[in-house]
This record gives C-alpha cells, structure tokens and sequence, in this order.
C-alpha cells in the first residue's frame, strides 16, 4: 500500500540483492527501513518483532532460508536453519509453514542450486501472500458492499490487532476489504483497537489507515463492546495467527472478548483467513495451542513519544508488581460469523473448512 | 487501609481542621497529599481526577459543600454549591446523592447554624462510607472462603479499574473482601486489569495492593477472557458508579466485556455496590445513562515514569489520528451474579433490589 503516496511492500529485494523490511518498533513515529543480512539478523527480526504479523513473519523466514543458503546450502545449515528460524516465535503457525515449504522446495536439490532456488520460492511466497490478501479483500468488499445497501452512513468496521498491510507482504488480511472499500467508493469507518500491551492497533493500523487517508477513531481495547451495545459497530474483523481444522481462532490476545461482545449484540464477527495459517492438525484450539506467555515489562513499560520528540518507555504500575502477560487468545469457533479466505467466505466449522479447502486437508493428512 | 504500616483514608480533616486528600494522580509514582481550601479546589480535585472514585467524589462533594457554607451559608450559594460540584462529573450518581443529602440537611437550616451543621454532616457521609465498605467487605468474605474450601490453592479474583480504598474513604468496594480475606487468613491472588484508558487498575489498584501486601499480577485488559477460559479465574469482583434498580450497572469501560466473559465460561461475576450507588430512577441502564465521554488525549496519551524517574505523558498513536473515549459502559443484570452490598447478597434483578432496599425505594418514590 502507499506512504505518502509511495507504494511499498513490507519486505522487498533492493536492486543490489539485499533484502530490506520496514523496522516497525519504531512505527508510528518514524519510519525506518532496515537491511537484513545474515541468519542471525532475521532471527532477531522475527524474534523481537522488526516484522510480526504471521503472513509477514513466513515471509521473512522464507527469506531467511534464502541468505542462508547463499552461505551455506548444507543439508545441517538448512535443518539448522529450519531450527533456529522456527524459535523465534512458537505461536505463529506461517513460520512453520514457511519453513516446512522451504525445506520442501530445497531439500531434493543438490547443495550448489539451493542458493538460487531458495530465492525464487522466497519471492514466490511473498507474491502468493499478495495475492491471497488481495483475495480476500475482494471477497471482504462483498460483505461491506452489502451492508453498505441497508444502511446510511459510513459502514463501521471495528478491528483489533494490526492484521493490515503492515502484518503481511501487502493488503493485509483483515484491512484488505477496508482498502478495497474505499477504492469502490464505499464509506467506510474503522475502530482501531489499540490493542495493549503492544499497542499494535494504536501504533500499526492507525498509522496504516492515515497514511491512506481511511477514516478511524482509535479506542481502547475496553470500549468494543459500548459501542456494539449501542449500534455503531456494523462489523468486525479481525486476523488470525493459527486458525484450527474446525474454525477455532487464535489471535492476538483480546480478540476472544470482542467475539463474545459481537455475539451478544447481533454484530457479524469476521475472520481474515489465508489458507497457510490453517493448522489442519488442531482442532480444540483452547486445549490444544499453546499460548506463549512474553515478558511481563510488555505490560509495565509502554512506549510513546514524548512532547519533545524522544521514543521513550515509561513505566505504569508500581515498583513491586510482577505482570501476567499472554500474548494470544482462542475464539472457539461457534462466535465466528465466517472465515474471509481467499477462495471465498467459509463457515468456521469442520465441514465447511473441508469443503472450502478440500486439497490443503488430504495434503497434510498425506 | 495502610500505606507502609501507616493507616490512611482517603479524605481527612487535620487537626487544623482544614481538609487534606490523597492527590491520585501521581499515584503509583510519588504519594502527595494535598489539602483543599475552597469550592473551586473541591470542583477541580473531582473533575480533574485529584480524586476519584464514585463514593469519594460523594464524600469530598459533600466536603466541597461544608467548605463553601463556611465562607457564605446563603441559600443561592447553597443551590449555586449544588450546580457547580455537581458538573464536575455528570456519570457519578454518589456525587449527586451527596449533593442532595447536604441539601437536604442543610436547607431547613438558618444559614448561622449550616457550617456547623454541614462539617458534620460531610465526617458523617465519609464514617457512614467506611461503616458500609466493611460491611460489604464482610459479605464478600463469606463468598471467598466458600471458594477457598473447596479448592486447593489461592483463591484467584479478577478486578477491574479501581473499587480500591483509594476510591472510597477507606476499604474500597470491590477490594474489601479481598482486604477481609488476607486478614481471615485465606489466600488470594488478584489479577488487575490495568484499566485502559487512564490505568486506574495499574496505577491504584496494583499500588494498594501492592502497599498492603496482597499478592497480585497486573494484566491488561485484553487478558481476562483468556484466563477465564483456562479456570485461572475463581470469581470477578467489581465496582459500580451507578446501579439501576433492576441491576444494570453502569462501571468503568470494558467491565461488560469482563461479564461476557465470566458468562461464557462459567465464573462468578459480582458488583460491590454500596446502596447511596444505587440509582433508583433508572432501570433500563442500556438505555437510559448517559456515558461519558472524555477527552480523546486520554486514549491517544499514556503517563508513567521515565527510566529517570521523571513523570512523563507519551504519545501512542500517529498525529492525526483521533479518538473515541466512552469512560464507562453497561453491564446487563442478566450477566450479574450478584450485587454485595452492605446489606448482603442481592440477587441482581428488581425484585431483589426492592426486597433488599424497601426502605430506600420508598424514600425514593416519596
């Protein structure tokens, strides 16, 4: 999408070869993009959250995979690879399907082409996930469309998280059918969950959403369920990191209560699902996935800019108060209104996730 | 309740007999005491947040009102005392049955007599408030050791914003059983939802927690349903600014997402409630109470202490970016397990108010 009129992806090859990707710690404030050059340096990235977003975080593993080979195409570099990629962050099931397809791709070829293929499947993945979200906008539109037919107004969209351009290659998933509503002409109006404790939505999805000059209000993750109460949310959607074989949603933590606060107010409750974050092995997804709990100064400390310029971290709670901190929730199926995917709007159920994704099931189940 | 062995209330006469208050808003950072003078001290102190909490704006209001007849006891300054305090905070329905009270106290009076008569009055309001936390807190002791029999282990409690003592004049609401369960003896664990947008949770309730001693976690707001999901949530307590004779209760943003949650998996949800909260005009609270809204710098804005020690506000969001602030939202009676009042437990339904309360009722329909 475009910054200030300039269309970017969030991750990219220069001219000279070197892969880039827009450093978002310090979005909304300054805009920085950074070179990635070595293994280690995309697992940093991904680990302490350069880039985050599953469709993003698979892409950028992929490419990892890719600098790896070029200095190492060994059977133990790339299963070493595989390893330490994988690490960085447990919940996101692209990573591993990332991985797993790069792994794939690469493990028949002899050492010397495994170089150059890993590239070219790297920038494979990143144009498949660009057009998957683009697919899933135009499926979303739909839906908006339709609203926007009984109603005056702007439809107004509530999202919590950052699944926007900024969390994959492009589009996003969950503002893919924002984006392509404005450019149908359809007013729209998004709530910006800011999403605590890293303030994503307040920091990512605002950001996002003005540099396009789509109309939002920020709120706090506690006022979803007033404004549903009281009719000025016509949908919601929202992201998934790992969605379960049965329709199960895990998503950044959070998600769950404005699922229950849909349900209770008749507001249609959507899922932005691209096909690789199914987790066709899970089905219970609150008793199966593990939740990674991340460190509790996450909640402590939040960052900001001060009056006079400076990125700074201040602290809210007092001296002597430890933090519980996990990171993502499940939304159980039965809340889920339907699955945005890029083959079309799907029932959150196991039928209709089979009969959505016939092929993708019998291949895992292989 | 204490403050490092030291015992506080919120709101005091010094033996000067000039009134001193605990200014909350620098709080967990730096405790400030600061004495109020005159009525336009008194406005300020509530309307900007100095204190806050629906029975100590009740009890600093009434204050406010003995002050002023100290400097002119004239019935226009009366009723001019009544307008002023009563716009500082239109949500908080302690704040005009104190208003009313001192009136009604005070009107048949020769204004000779009022300063006398309101100073009395004004201790009385804040004694009467400490009298009813305890015993609300008394109540709430008997659910908690019913808990604690028949689990191992401490009994986990959810709280939202702060019905702390530092809301009330001592004890707090929803806090007191809590501080009645330490003292039987009986484990507790809190998890405080920080309380987005102004933190009340992270910057009262895990300071007064954390001064007392009582083991706790801070959480964001995000996290309860999550925790609610995997049974490490034994019962929610809550406060309320105003409770509608069939129960609706009107909070701080986000407590109905909390109630959604306790629904759906099966926990307790009760609402302290001291009956001057009680708003016996209103029934339907969805409908019928106005919800404030504040300022969007409140969402837009975080303030906490820079690694220096400094007190600083960062800003989250993207300039340009706006927000929509509601300060509280309605939890249907229906999601109510039950009100703990000074009386004891009232089921959350208008039968049970009336059964609980025909006393007040009455005085209300007279």
């Amino acid at each position: 999408m475009k910054i200030d009129g300039t269309p970017y992806r969030t991750i990219w090859q220069d001219a000279g070869g070197v892969v880039q990707v827009i450093d978002q710690r310090w979005l909304p404030h300054e805009f920085r993009v950074v070179p990635l050059r070595t293994r280690a340096e995309f697992a940093t990235a991904i680990r302490d959250m350069w880039v985050r977003g599953a469709p993003l975080i698979g892409a950028t593993a992929a490419w990892g995979v890719a600098v790896q080979m070029a200095v190492d195409a060994s059977d133990a570099s790339l299963a070493e690879t595989w390893e330490v990629l994988h690490d960085t962050r447990p919940t996101a099931i692209n990573l591993r399907w990332a991985l797993d397809e790069m792994r794939r791709v690469l493990s028949p070829l002899p050492p010397a082409m495994r170089a150059t293929a890993a590239a070219r499947r790297a920038a494979e993945i990143c144009d498949e996930d660009v057009e998957i979200n683009r697919q899933i906008g135009l499926h979303g539109l739909e839906i908006i469309k339709a609203i926007a037919a009984r109603k005056s107004g702007p439809v107004n969209i509530l999202t919590h998280c950052n699944a926007g351009w900024l969390a994959t290659v492009d589009w996003g998933t969950a503002t893919s059918p924002i984006y392509h509503a404005d450019a149908a002409g359809i007013p729209v109006h998004v709530f910006v969950d800011e999403t605590r404790p890293r303030n994503q939505g307040a920091q990512l999805t605002a950001w996002e959403l003005n540099s396009h000059g789509i109309s939002h209000d920020l709120i706090v993750d506690n006022a979803g369920g007033h404004l549903m109460q009281h009719g000025e949310v016509d949908m919601v959607i929202v992201g998934t990191d790992r969605t379960t074989a049965r329709g199960d949603v895990c998503n950044k933590i959070g998600t769950y209560l404005k699922a229950l606060a849909a349900r209770a107010n008749g507001v249609p409750f959507y899922v932005a699902l691209p096909s690789p974050t199914i987790d066709w092995r899970v089905h219970d997804g609150v008793r199966e996935i593990p939740i990674e709990e991340r460190n509790g100064a996450e909640v402590t400390l939040v960052q900001g800019r001060t009056k006079d310029g400076r990125i700074e971290s201040v602290q809210i709670s007092p001296d002597g108060t430890g933090a519980r901190n996990p990171a993502f929730d499940v939304t159980p199926a039965e809340l889920v209104t339907g699955l945005l995917t890029e083959r079309g709007l799907c029932p959150a159920t196991e039928a209709g996730m089979a009969a959505m994704f016939p092929d993708l099931k019998a291949a895992v189940a292989a």
